[in-house]
C-alpha cells in the first residue's frame, strides 16, 4: 500500500523522491507542549505507554505539529525486559530503574522468552492498531525494538552508566549466562517485531543504544550475531538498524539485511561511505545544533544533506532531540528539510 | 637523568627496551587497599588531593604495590576550574559537583587565568616535589592536566553527564564565551604544566575524557586548537595525549607535537596504524577485561601486545582502572606484561 504521504516507502523502494524523508528519533515527547500536557496529567511514563489510545495520541501529535514524514509508535525498549519477567519503572529526569537484576545464569534460566514473553506486550499492539487507524493512510508508522546487548546492560545494571562495567563485567565473568539472556532477548524481540508489524507498523528499527562501550571484537561476539538473527526474521517490511557509537563495526553493520543503517553525529557521512556502499544511509544532524541559535539550523541542514547521496538518505538526528531542544529550532530543521 | 627503571623514558627517546613499559589510569586509587585506608581515614577526596605528604603516598602506592614502570602524580583535573574561580567538590560513589556553574561571558570574564590562578595550585607542585624526592629516582612520575574541552564541560554542567548537551549547547549559543573560556583553561594548563614540570614531572599527559561526545567539524574548532597550544607550549619533557573517543579525529592527534597518542579500548590497533605512523601508541587494554576471570588475562594481554608495534608501544588500559577491579587481576596484568 501506498500513503498519502509515501516518501520514507518511496526512499525505501528505491522510487525517485523530490526530497529526502524526514523523521526525528524521540520525536513524540517532551519537545510537544501537548506531549507535557498529556503526560503532567498521568501518574507516570508506564501509565502512557500502557494506555493505547493516549499511546496513539502522543505518536500522532508530531505528525500533526512537525509534519515529519514518518511516525514512530510511541512505546520504550524496556518493554522487553518486563514482558520476560522483569519489572522496571522509568522515574522522570532520572532514569531506568529495575527494583531486580541479573546476576547469575539461574537468574537468566528464570526468564520467560519469546512468543511466551511477547504476546503479554497486548496494550503495544493495541497502540499500533489504534495509531494506523487514526494515521488513517497519512503517513507510515515505524516500530522499534532495542538491540539485546542494550537490553541486557539494562537487565544486569538495573539503570544506566556511562560505562556499563558492571555489564562488560557480566559478559567476562559469565559468557554462557551473557549468551542465553542475549539469546531469550532476541527470540522475545523477533516475536514482538513481528506483532507490531502484524498490528500494522510498516518499518521497524533496532536500537543499539550503548554499542559504544564495547569494541569490535565484543561486539562481534556478543551484539552483532543477535542482531543479525532478528534483522533476517523480519522480512515483511523494510529495516533501520541504529548502533550508537559503533563506527568501529560499522562495515559489518552495512553487511546486514537491514535496508537503512542510521549514524550518529560523530561518523561523518565520507567515513560511512566509505565503509557502506549499497544501503541507505538515516542520520545524522547533531542534536546539539538544535540547541543552538535558530538561524543557524538551515545552513547547517544543508551542509549535512549535500555530504549524503540523493535517494540514499533518510533525514533525522544522530541520537534522540534532547528534551530541552526549542520547538522552534525543531520545527526550522523540518522545514528546511522540506524545503518550506 | 636516567632512572633505576627507565623503561619509560626510553621508549620516547627511541632507546630499545627489553619490554614495553606499563602503566595503568587511576592506578593510584581505589583498587588498593593502602589507598582505602588512607581516603576512609579522612574527611574527603580533596583533603587527599590538597595535603602533599598525603598525595605523595597514594602516588607511590601503586609502584610498591603493583611494580608499575610509572608514578601518575594523584590529583584530579578539576583543580584548574578550582584555581580559576570555579570552586568544585568531589562526592565519592557520585562524581563532581559544582555550585556555580558557567553560563554567559560575564561568568567567563569574571575567572581568572595563566600564572595567577596556576600559582593558586601549590599543593600540587609540592605533591610533586615530596613524590619526586620519596621515588628516589626508581621511576619517572607523570604529571597532567585535563584537556580544555573536557573542563569546560564540567565548568557548564556542573557535573557529569552522558551526553553533555548542555555544555555543547553553550558551544552553539555561544561560540564567543566558549571559545573565551577555552583560552582561559588552555592559558591556566599551560601555566600548570610548566609549574609541574619545574618541581619535577618528567612526562606529562593531557587527559580529553568528553571528546567522544564531539563529531569532528566542533572536535577541529573547539577542542583541537587548544590541545594543540597546550602541547606545543610544554617542550621540556614528553607529552601524550589521550582523547577518549576521539576516534573521529584520530589523524589530527597524530599530527600534533605530542610523543604518543592514548587510545581507548575500541580502536582497534590496525585502525590506529592507519591513521598515525610516527607516533608512540598508548593504551588499549579494555579495563573491563580486568574484571572478568584472573586466567583470562594472559592471552588478552598477549593479544594486545602482538598488535602494536614493538618499541613504539606504553602498555596501559584504554581507560581508568574501575574502582571494583580485584587487586589480583590488576597484578596479572601487569606481570603478564612484564613477563613474570
Amino acid at each position: 500500500m501506498a500513503f498519502d504521504n509515501n516518501l520514507l516507502l518511496d526512499t525505501f523502494n528505491g522510487n525517485p523522491t523530490p526530497r529526502p524523508p524526514v523523521w526525528l528519533m524521540r520525536q513524540a515527547g517532551r519537545i510537544l507542549p501537548q506531549y507535557r500536557a498529556i503526560r503532567g496529567s498521568l501518574s507516570g511514563f508506564k501509565e502512557l505507554v500502557q494506555t493505547p489510545h493516549l499511546a496513539a495520541e502522543v505518536t500522532i501529535q508530531p505528525v500533526d505539529e512537525l509534519n515529519v514524514d514518518a511516525a514512530i509508535i510511541f512505546s520504550d525498549i524496556l518493554v522487553i525486559p518486563e514482558c520476560m519477567g522483569l519489572d522496571y519503572d522509568l522515574i522522570e529526569k532520572v532514569g531506568p530503574r529495575f527494583p531486580e537484576t541479573i546476576n547469575s545464569l539461574k537468574d537468566v534460566e528464570s526468564l520467560d522468552s519469546g512468543k511466551t514473553a511477547a504476546e503479554r506486550l497486548g496494550y503495544v499492539y493495541d497502540a499500533v492498531s489504534e495509531t494506523v487507524r487514526q494515521l488513517d493512510g497519512r503517513v507510515p508508522l515505524i516500530g522499534f525494538c532495542g538491540a539485546p546487548w542494550t537490553l541486557l546492560c539494562y537487565m544486569v545494571e538495573g539503570k544506566g552508566s556511562k560505562t556499563f562495567s558492571k555489564a562488560r563485567a557480566f559478559l567476562m565473568q559469565n559468557p554462557k549466562a551473557a549468551h542465553l539472556l542475549l539469546d531469550k532477548i532476541t527470540e522475545s524481540c523477533i516475536e514482538y517485531l513481528k506483532l507490531k508489524v502484524k498490528a500494522g507498523v510498516s518499518v521497524v528499527q533496532v536500537f543499539d543504544s550503548w554499542s559504544g562501550v564495547l569494541s569490535a571484537d565484543l561486539y562481534n561476539e556478543f551484539a552483532m550475531p543477535y542482531i543479525n538473527r532478528i534483522l533476517d526474521s523480519i522480512t515483511e517490511v523494510p529495516k533501520i538498524v541504529f548502533a550508537k557509537g559503533a563506527w568501529f563495526v560499522l562495515e559489518e553493520l552495512g553487511k546486514t539485511s537491514a535496508d537503512a543503517v542510521g549514524l550518529d553525529w560523530t561518523i561523518d557521512p565520507e567515513f560511512a561511505l566509505s565503509k557502506i556502499d549499497d544501503k541507505i544511509f538515516q542520520g545524522n544532524f547533531d542534536p546539539a545544533y538544535l540547541l543552538g541559535n535558530k538561524e543557524d539550523i538551515p545552513q547547517r541542514a544543508h551542509d549535512m544533506l549535500n555530504r549524503f547521496p540523493k535517494g540514499k538518505h533518510i533525514v533525522n538526528l544522530g541520537h534522540g532531540v534532547y528534551p530541552e531542544t526549542p520547538l522552534e529550532n525543531v520545527k526550522t530543521f523540518i522545514n528546511t528539510i522540506q524545503g518550506k
